[in-house]
């Protein structure tokens, strides 16, 4: 019986505890593909589930990670979308197809409710995993599931912004500059903020249209009226939560939009404003299978490769979140397997 | 030269300050009808207008109340729609015709920065008014224009509600009992809550599916999962504000909706719930006129009746805002002039 | 090892061709559930499957009709929804679970290009069934899946059509009968057309509001047109096909929908006027399973039950094809088995 | 009394027949402003309605053209949105602001049930006219009302195609062009063709992603499946009518749309396949002023130009229809005033 490495987390000690065992290699069973892993990235979740696995109600060992990329080694019966030496990417969520979110969506997360993918193999559902770009290489594919479809799902299919429109986005982390990237190519105006002038200026290089520093600016929704000729933006990608959403809510127009992804900062808010401007706050979570689809066909008919600030090597993974913990990044940290 | 009486606002006294005065009765320019009232309702919204004005900005003498029906006394140049003679109801919002809201919505509502309705005669715009339903008397036009359309606009083009889905309505003021009637005649089962037994019996028998007393059950949203197999409401029609509305996330579904009106209770709301079940809040500031116009389409198709508590006549007007500080009402409080 | 009952398609012959197999009974598969069939129920494609095989493909045997309805006998691997004793029916396309339809999705199709449902046993996907809802007999829930779901789709999901519009109903076939009593329930108001009076009687009895004899007035368009005030209709759910549509474009107002399901008729049209009216012309073919489940709710909460025209026993089935042949029936024709 | 020049149509006679002729200059009611024109641009409509008023219901004396940029000489009483000097372009329909088509759009057409634009003074309301983009110049400008936001209605807000999606533009007129350069600047694949190799090199060089010349390949259908992976486009633009109507339907996607503006070649077709593939048919007619000052967003965002082929001088205004009978154009024709 063969045996595959994975790192598990034990439910105390944070990154240190994360510890390298030995499991055997599983056999699919119906509708399910074995995947031999090349590449994870990471996000803040994956983070901060090692770091509280208690809070997610996790107890015992549990592979972390959501977004892996692989080669398919073995299809089990039935499968018919995928063969042996495929290219796929996961999903995050196991069991969302298309449509509207569920309650039997969540249960199917990967690196939460259920074992991740920092391992070298995984099984996952036939329904659970696409094909790779063929622009992509595994350590870009593997930077989509998560942070690439959220950052999609905020923009286009829930913040419905489009050619034309005016998008603000909050710092540089992997999910504002996927939505830096896919608003590039869509014609879609961005105002970015980032407390450090040099990752402002790589937003600029990536197409940025206007950028604060909100250092500078601590009132930077003011800054955003003004780029705004007073109006606000019609949609906000916040990911920073509590701390900036009465922020977020000052800068936008009335009858405008705010994508909900992270609540990084806590705090409480005062809805009175969502209600005198008529806004639409949305609380996103990821997104079906059926979009990151589309969010590949966009990548691919514009050429666009997911900007990696760096790659760790698998025995090396704690790094990778050390990295996060330290918020120093620009986009995404990637670990190849 | 002929004069009109009109009840106004002094910027201060409250209810007791409003004092009738008489004006001259203007001629109606291009695109503008004059409209001899018949019949006022009234909104919280007017009497803490009355109560406050100065927190809407008002300074000076302001005619209160911005919904109003009444006849064509004579029309301006270039008005086609409507003919002297023929009965109308006035729009909340002058310049909102149709489509999303905007910047130049809001400086036109009627009773707020621009005079309102509770006078014997008023110009309106030929866009801010509209035909009234045969089946409707003068006082059931009168409650429509923000009660009957932010119900509408809550349930159905906000709220996206229909025939199959469930909503929330709290308590039994004018917006949740015009969305009771309207939510009856869609198809869409409805939870009501009231701190009252009586009220909750008159909702019944208006078709409210379920109803629970929010006295009895403190920990209402607990009730309403209940009554939906756990899963919670598909849309929440938020009247109460930050009070209830924590409450309203609680009960609402994974992928949900709440339409959110009114910050009656004030109060602060932490965000992370909006998040974690992908919940969309959206405010809801009454509605743009064809907006209006497929409300009364319904209304007459359907054959509903406004419900009216109370008729006031104009020279007791104040009488009509003593009935609604008390909160005692159920349905609609109007004004015959 | 135990056999099963089965009807099947020969290629020729239409419905004399009909012929009764034993075959062994199944086992589920990982995902599967084996069915214990109780009613079946028939629509017109299912005639002219059985018709004309060749003319969709089918070589051989083949179980013809769409629509089932009955008890879960077995589960195979992985279900997790289902167990033995559940009521279920199933949904016409075993690959169709939400959002728009796709390529995949039409080689699913249960009596088509994979064996149906008029048998005693049958296995389904997981996804492929849903529970029936507690109000209705398995002869009811039988008729749901192909016209049932149409209608919802042509109506609701489709259509557009909500509390206050007009729709227009052509004859009163399946989806069409089906369509009246979801816009009885959702306060759509409908014209409903039929060469028969007593045709237009029972509609009336189930709430159509207005009813036209198209046989009285081969210009039905016109008497469309006189019922809405000269602007026509919010929607058609056109059964007719290329005969009517052209009536159909005439009756529709300016900017209104048309939902297409059949062409019965055949013939060509001129679009010149979907163009000139700025109409809406939506292909409809059946449905995804969560609109299926949408639809089960609103019959659960507005206890609505079918309307079946007759019922056949299993041994006589090729009976019910004879009457639908024959289209004199009101509503559904269903097999009991 | 100062006098302006206008051309006219005569009920008779074609392009030859056009004749300029004096008329006072008029002041501005309310609600209107005077523009002293400077350009504008024609459509294949304009070229029609010369060649057969009759056909439009225009009898005796009309001026043409919708489409018209100029500078606001004098405003009338009541409007705020402009003063005299301002650079501002007309909107095709005087009476639509926001939201769905309606029949009370049709009558305010400029240049067919009213006067159009083809003179040196016109009257124009407030809501019937927009501010330039300050990138444009009037001939620019001028191009925009009929096709420019056709094209926009056709692929964005109708269309609904967005990033990562693929579009069919039929041949290089005015709409197709500006289509063409909405997609580049929205990330939207797109297969143009033409009967042209030197237009289709034109077109690729405005970001084309694929050319099909339809004189080599008749069956152009099939080689836009085959640059589909066949599975076609999600959305065609049809502007050609009956004559290209069923490869467009052959050429879409299962779920597809096809939004049809034009029916120049005229023809039946089978509706068979809209109802087979569930394709959305869509009929066009330029759009709201609200959808307009969202293509103005987009154009000015994306610095986009239209593409002008020929500027004529007002009083050979004939020459500029005479080239657009050749039908030899690249974008658009325009006349200076």
């Amino acid at each position: 019986e063969e045996v595959l490495k994975a790192w598990v987390i034990n439910g105390e000690g944070g990154v240190d505890g994360l510890k390298m065992v030995d499991r055997d290699i599983p056999k699919p069973g119906a509708g399910e593909i074995l995947v031999r892993l090349k590449a994870n990235s990471i996000n803040y979740r994956d983070l901060s589930t090692i770091k509280n696995a208690a809070a997610r109600g996790i107890a015992g060992e549990r592979i972390p990670n959501s977004d892996g990329a692989g080669v398919v080694e073995e299809v089990g019966a039935g499968v018919t979308e995928f063969s042996a030496g495929d290219r796929v990417v996961g999903t995050f969520f196991q069991n969302w197809l298309s449509g509207p979110i569920h309650d039997d969506v969540m249960p199917s997360a990967l690196g939460g409710p259920i074992d991740g993918l920092l391992c070298e193999y995984a099984l996952l559902k036939e329904g659970g995993a696409l094909p790779i770009p063929a622009h992509l290489s595994f350590e870009e594919a593997a930077t989509l599931p998560c942070a690439g479809l959220t950052a999609w799902h905020c923009l286009i299919d829930g913040g419905k912004a489009g050619v034309g429109q005016t998008a603000l986005l909050l710092g540089t982390g992997g999910v504002s500059i996927f939505a830096q990237q896919i608003a590039k190519a869509s014609g879609i105006r961005t105002i970015l903020t980032s407390s450090s002038d040099e990752k402002l200026a790589r937003a600029k290089s990536l197409g940025a249209n206007e950028v604060i520093n909100y250092r500078e600016h601590a009132n930077w929704e003011e800054k955003v009226l003004e780029l705004t000729d007073g109006h606000g933006v019609d949609l906000v990608v916040e990911v920073g939560g509590a701390g900036t959403l009465e922020k977020s809510v000052a800068a936008v127009r009335v009858g405008g939009r705010i994508s909900l992804v992270g609540v990084l900062t806590g705090g409480l808010m005062d809805p009175t404003s969502i209600m005198r401007k008529s806004i639409t706050l949305q609380g996103i979570y990821v997104g079906p299978r059926d979009m990151f689809a589309r969010l590949n066909n966009a990548l691919s008919n514009n050429n666009i490769h997911p900007v990696i600030d760096a790659v760790i090597d698998f025995q090396d993974a704690k790094e990778a979140y050390r990295i996060m913990e330290k918020a120093g990044h620009f986009g995404k940290v990637v670990i190849t397997i």
